[in-house]
């Protein structure tokens, strides 16, 4: 090897502890209807269910759920999980978390996931880091030939393939964006900051543009218990099943809240509908666009270009879909 | 924080230091033929043309070029360039090249890329790593106003958004594979072993299903100058692309060599046609599947579902596009 | 007005007189798991059961049943039934039919269909002419409120719209198609001629390509009685809805004979599939091209360019999916 | 054959004298603008240019143009030309104006299209009957081996497949619309009642929806020269390719003005966007459905379901959409 040249010591390396986003609860005041949303039109499964809760993945989720669905008298988020990339990894970043006074409860961990780290971030969200996961097995005939698909491509409404990303509803944009920056190593993607305010983040770990987002909500309902979901969104791949689950929420009478459309910020496309519990879900129909570039420097939209960063084509944005954070009437 | 559960310290980390593949140079007895294909079917630019060399884009890809099309009286590869995750990325994977006894060389870089460190691997194949890169700035009137897109949608053929993948053709999978995960980190995502030999191996250094495969050659071609590409992918991200493209390759007179179908192997909706230089070029239509699973288990294939493994649906396997890796006639 | 231009009085005119295919019944050694098939998989629904027989329709079909299945102990076709565009225009066509020496039968008609006409082609085929059908009533909650469509979109499966086509093996195909066109006044839209034999035509009475073609088979088998029939085809009209009905097959266990791929003529995207009980389906992603021109000349393939005429992308042809009839084993 | 049953002779059979749509003429205060919209986006071919005029074609469109565009200081719709089913047919309906009063002026036809019979519809529109046409032949490098498309796939654009239907806008849907059933066959299949006042209609002489649609124009624009025109519509037949063009426009800087959707009333996915001259110009991004049934009931959309009529799925109607007919601002 010759002399290699002089490069950047001081460069400040990415963090790669955090690896996917595992599973995410949500509360429902009506959970037999919400249960048939996910099953019946979404083509999910039921794994497990226990009190008050059902657990569920969708067919291409390689665990024992992604989805967990609780009741409560109103609908909203429970707690946010993630995956790291190592036990050792999980450790790192229970450190830091606690070193910036954050504080961290070890529990012993959900159906079919290990030890959590469990802490709440500065907008209130409850998040769960975990190593060990139980992987899902298909019962004999409900296994796939396809040996990257745990299980068979089911036969109910037009399937989802898997746990995409979640949309916090947050009263502080930037502190919280910075607060999953500095302590669990998530990159800011894209972000929308009108008059000079940050009003939307996207925000990721791997190459997807996002696991998580943050929208400002200045009604304060992030704060409460079962407050601060924007959104939880579920991954298609293939545009095509936007359009085919348009048509199926429209003929079953589900509301359909936004699109089939895309989105400028995150190249998604995307289908906005509730589901009778009274939570939005997001249908993401494509990969939007993947970010390779390790140093990649975040796109930022401001008020001369919002409607482009909301809507590149498609549905002109409702006014209850404000990227201002007030919660649609359900 | 309460005491933390105990974890296996002891369990091998990955390694994130390689991010991308950043370039591909193809070799081409017809230089002007070839780039004829890659801009007014693919819809890619040239952004520059220098002596015997063009350099290419797509209309997502970030950097200077993806491709680099260098002219030769045989067709076949040339480097495969790898960008790091940071500059000390860099350093490192160049001291474990070192350490393993590999010839690495310090280069200045070629157009558009910082320096780089050239090593040959184990199947004869000269790869790069590099760290800087120069970012392409399109002109006034082709700029977009989708602030994660470089350039506007070409307005050519059935355009491909960016580089996915290469495809070597090496004598001994097993042992090339192995170099590629010891020395740079890849992860094994999907393998092909029949009568107890590696034949097909699939890697990644992202959630991509692989950056890079490796394909058994036993007729050695592989060991030769300007042998060795099976072929080089690029990106549609929409499956109806690729039957845009099938269409538009038959009505134009291209040879269709496999495709359009799905891969078991990956999932991919693949196409695979030839060039008018002779070189394979694989057409991507989704993203197969992603991988978040840090601890992800490789997929094994063998003489028993060897047939779903290469086609799920579509296209019967061609004979002279054999697993086993003899060169297609051209 | 002024005096009009000399125009050619002797100009042949198209005949109107056939509306298009009303139904076809199937016969299968296997009913249960026939219907299986086409309710589990298709999302077609029975609308009555009835000794050896079941009635199904598909969701964008209008009337009481597009498809019969009957007990028999060999797969094969029944009676081919066509609606006229009036109740004169049935009387016409008989009287065509019977002034060139066809044995005419009028029979109360199935269920769901008024009084019919019954008759043998030349090639052994039992058709039948109606004009009266029943027109299906969605019982309450699956009444659509898309006017158009009489029943919700199906939450079962890939779900398809409409009947298409039919694919009659026949022994003579010119003496055949030149019935229909002379009694029935379909029209000729492509046809296949090898070796100045005539070994495939398409032929419809609308602007589709064709709702019934006749494929050479040169086996005799044709003219016993559950024997002619290449394929029944039913109509997704979205390429995607191919490739997701070719991943269920394969997923599920069944047989994909060719496809997902775009025929050259009729410009189909297809996908054929044996259904349990032994018929060939075939599923139509798109609607092909539309033939609106009232003089279309009929678009000849020969040796020169069979291959294209077959497959213009997309699998290579099967040796079993000969043109010339040989039925695949099932 | 034995006895036939009683039919009721005084069902009053359809006519199949109009068999398509066979050109339109575009008004354009921007030539140059209109033209390279129709060819770089669209992909669409000019076959003569000749004074004010200049003559297009889609790839799959058969005759010499189906499209005319000339200059005139306002955008607008000229001639709306029909071709019949026969020379026989011409005459019929001539015979059938001229019998209720309409003035009828044989010419000697446009370019590429031999003698037709002019004559205003009662909404001010001028209509031309015609039989002959001279069909497109393209030059040797340009010819297609698909023998069913007269011209290669271009490389152009996102490149449209064949015109597809014209909207007009007129004073009085329900008297234009009884006019056109009457003297030329058109068969109702869809309309929307408001009110008691019927909105629009949709109208077609083949299985289509609708090659005319009327929709009601309170503002009188419709009487003036160059007024009149809803949207002229072109044929895609692939939904993704209306998601294509969607981003095309966006990122080109044209205004989309609806879409992509789909609406319930002729289950079109649909995209409309001004063209440069100023004409609303709408893509058909699938068939909607086709209508076989020869007694098809026109299906009636009224206040209850107006909303879902025009939308079924999609984009909100914009304001200056609407159905009464207000012509957007351009």
């Amino acid at each position: 090897m010759n002399a290699a040249p002089n490069f950047d010591d001081t460069y400040v390396e990415p963090i790669f502890d955090v690896a996917q986003l595992a599973s995410v609860e949500l509360f429902s005041p009506k959970v037999d209807e919400t249960l048939w949303f996910f099953t019946e039109l979404l083509g999910m499964s039921v794994t497990h269910r226990e009190g008050d809760s059902a657990y569920l993945r969708a067919y291409e989720d390689y665990y024992h759920h992604s989805l967990k669905v609780t009741y409560r008298e109103q609908p909203g988020i429970g707690t946010t999980s993630w995956r790291t990339s190592s036990p050792q990894a999980l450790r790192r970043r229970t450190t830091v978390l606690d070193s910036v006074g954050i504080d961290v409860a070890w529990r012993d961990g959900d159906l079919g996931q290990g030890p959590s780290a469990d802490f709440t971030s500065p907008s209130g969200h409850t998040h769960s880091l975990l190593w060990d996961v139980e992987y899902y097995e298909a019962p004999e005939g409900e296994r796939s030939q396809l040996l990257s698909r745990p299980q068979k491509r089911p036969l109910k409404g037009v399937p989802v393939r898997r746990l995409d990303h979640v949309n916090h509803l947050v009263d502080d944009v930037t502190q919280n964006r910075r607060f999953l920056q500095d302590t669990l190593g998530f990159r800011l993607r894209e972000n929308i900051v009108v008059n000079s305010r940050e009003a939307a983040a996207w925000m990721s770990v791997s190459p997807l543009v996002h696991e998580i987002a943050n929208l400002s909500d200045p009604t304060g309902r992030s704060a409460d218990g079962n407050g601060g979901l924007h959104h939880l969104a579920f991954w298609y791949g293939f545009p095509q099943h936007l359009l085919d689950a348009a048509d199926m929420f429209t003929d079953h009478g589900l509301k359909i809240d936004l699109g089939p459309g895309k989105h400028g910020a995150t190249q998604a496309q995307f289908l906005y509908v509730f589901e009778p519990g009274g939570n939005r879900i997001e249908l993401f129909g494509d990969t939007g666009y993947l970010i390779f570039d390790p140093a990649w420097k975040a796109r930022t939209w401001t008020e001369e270009n919002l409607d482009k960063s909301l809507i590149w084509y498609g549905s002109p944005l409702a006014r209850e879909f404000s990227i201002f954070g007030q919660r649609a009437a359900t």
